[in-house]
């Protein structure tokens, strides 16, 4: 029942513990400013590591596959290389993102708002290698195992995460060992990762060192730990694809601490970035006044198949305070919520973004 | 009186607000296993934006060098590419790195260790442009300003700092335009920026726009921040160069949330590195008893004459809790002091590293 993220429990102030800036420090989000690129610039990306990022050597690294198949076998990077090229877009957020603005706070990695990133991944598809090795007819899932190693929730593990069959066989799931056209940095898992387009991020999973097939349900702690629950002991439901949500780059000029907005009276263009993993986004809308009245911004389509939008929205900005909310829906039903919606983890909680900002 | 990185005083308990949380989610420090590289990966060095990274169009992008000097002029980013290349590693650091481990806590940007790296970047040197110019008799200082634009202090401005003339006039100097063989991602400074070997990483001046010859010594807030205070009225020392650091990448795997270091017993080697802007590091000493009892690491030649060395360390880990700690001292006759050195905005504390480890 332990959170993935941090099985310590619920805060009982808004302040951060420093358990969780330690956290904060290793991590990253990406800069709203960010969201004026169509493809996220390498080192922008946010970044969530559970354990440490592993030491690895391409020429030696061997990714296996085994478990319930009929023809085991084991590959190289150069392997993966020399099999067919996919390159393309893809937008990624973690699961935990927003999980330091709900009230009482889930403590974990604190995200406010920034843990979300579009880079152009470039690997090979999965399927090819799967059908390679022949799945055994009772295997149910794929268990997929990095090689970033450490303790949660009191259990030793390395970091696995498993996909259903149909999930794994699909045409956009890569081994993918590039991004933005250049070998992975350490940190977005060197040499060779899975990359699963429009799920959350954890089912990404880094480093990859074994693909296991499974006659059983994969219960790994990862798995128990992205499950959306009210409470500790709930069984709760296994989190997969991202929730619509749209972002806005803060418009005008920051203060350093607050980093609350200014900008100067006048017809301005606010600007930003929406997507869904569960469907398409369909609907962006603005408000200038905390959520009272709404407008529809113009939305672009989207980056590629599995990528963000651009949306802009003219803004005649008026001297005094407001604030700006967008919010996107999604042809699935979805729509952001103007409140939280509170669960035990801070998973999924794709709260409508408000920025304050001062116009003179 | 203020301080660059936060002007609202000394905080009260020891847990992080969420103004503070917010500046952690964008800026970023190195995961410390990031020490095993002699130069740092793209991605994985410290940042620290005061403002908002700037949009930067690279075609268009033009330097001025004026004030008083006898023939001002403007360049390009061609220009520079197309003047004396260098190229060398070189460990920066905040001037902040560290703040959040005193006691009371200056309310800023809250570094813990993590605020380093060691870029390989490829510029000009900044002299013969210098030179160009004809600095007037007069002129005793350089302003350096960005393009990054926002309201700190209650000051509305552009991010500026300025350097002596005989500190600019060095040969490590460079206006810099490739980091790690690419060209400078967007908040690293693209398309140019000054960078200064050697110096706290403030002075290294992102988004380089005007290069301004001045006749008396600069007054504006960036300067004013940075400096070495008790208590806010004092009149205080300016912050340059980097005092001598060592750190520890953390042995054995970690556990998730309280990052505390796990590890089997037998021999085993510690490693990381060190590195001092204001002499050569002549010593790095471990400690594996919380600094009772010392010897010395194995320190290897530095990585060029800016950049850090590596150290190793054999230890013989027995079962048991451990308090590792590592310190450097340099040829400036400056070591680490194992207890805080407190001032009123948190800069410069280059307290030893303290690593936590169960050995089982």
């Amino acid at each position: 029942m332990a959170n993935s993220e941090g099985p310590v429990g619920i805060a009982t102030t808004d302040e951060i513990t420093l358990e969780e800036l330690q956290l904060a420090a290793r991590n990253h989000g990406m800069p709203l400013e960010g969201l004026r690129y169509d493809v996220t610039p390498i080192g922008m990306h946010y970044l969530l590591t559970h354990f440490d990022i592993p030491e690895a050597d391409e020429a030696s690294w061997i990714v296996s596959i085994g478990g319930r198949v009929r023809r085991p076998f084991v590959f190289s990077v150069d392997d993966v290389r020399s099999r067919p090229v996919v390159t393309m877009p893809v937008t990624m957020e973690c699961a935990g993102n927003g999980r330091a603005r709900l009230h009482p706070r889930p403590i974990s990695q604190p995200w406010l708002s920034e843990a979300i990133g579009t880079a152009e991944w470039t690997g090979t598809p999965l399927r090819p290698l799967l059908e390679e090795a022949s799945l055994e007819d009772d295997a149910v899932e794929l268990v997929f195992t990095g090689a970033d190693h450490g303790v949660q929730g009191g259990i030793e593990q390395d970091y696995e995460r498993s996909l259903s069959i149909p999930d794994a066989m699909r045409d956009e799931v890569l081994l993918a060992y590039a991004i933005n056209g250049q070998p992975l940095p350490p940190q977005h898992g060197f040499p060779v990762r899975l990359l699963v387009p429009g799920w959350y991020g954890m089912t990404s999973v880094k480093w990859l060192r074994r693909i296991t097939a499974v006659s059983e349900p994969f219960e790994g702690f990862q798995m128990d730990a992205y499950r959306l629950r009210q409470e500790a002991g709930d069984e709760g439901v296994a989190i997969t694809r991202m929730l619509p949500r749209a972002l806005m780059i803060p418009p005008g000029f920051p203060e350093f601490f607050e980093r609350k907005r200014i900008l100067d009276a006048g017809p301005t263009i606010l600007e930003g970035r929406a997507w869904s993993g569960s469907g398409t986004v369909t609907r962006v809308e603005v408000s200038a006044d905390g959520g009272v009245s709404w407008a529809d911004a113009a939305l672009e389509p989207s980056v590629g198949p599995h990528a963000w939008h651009r949306w802009t929205f003219g803004w005649t900005a008026t001297p005094g305070e407001h604030e700006l909310v967008v919010r996107a829906a999604d042809d699935a039903g979805d729509v952001q919520p103007l409140d939280q919606r509170w669960n035990h983890h801070g998973l999924t909680n794709n709260m409508a973004q408000r920025v304050a900002a001062t116009v003179r």
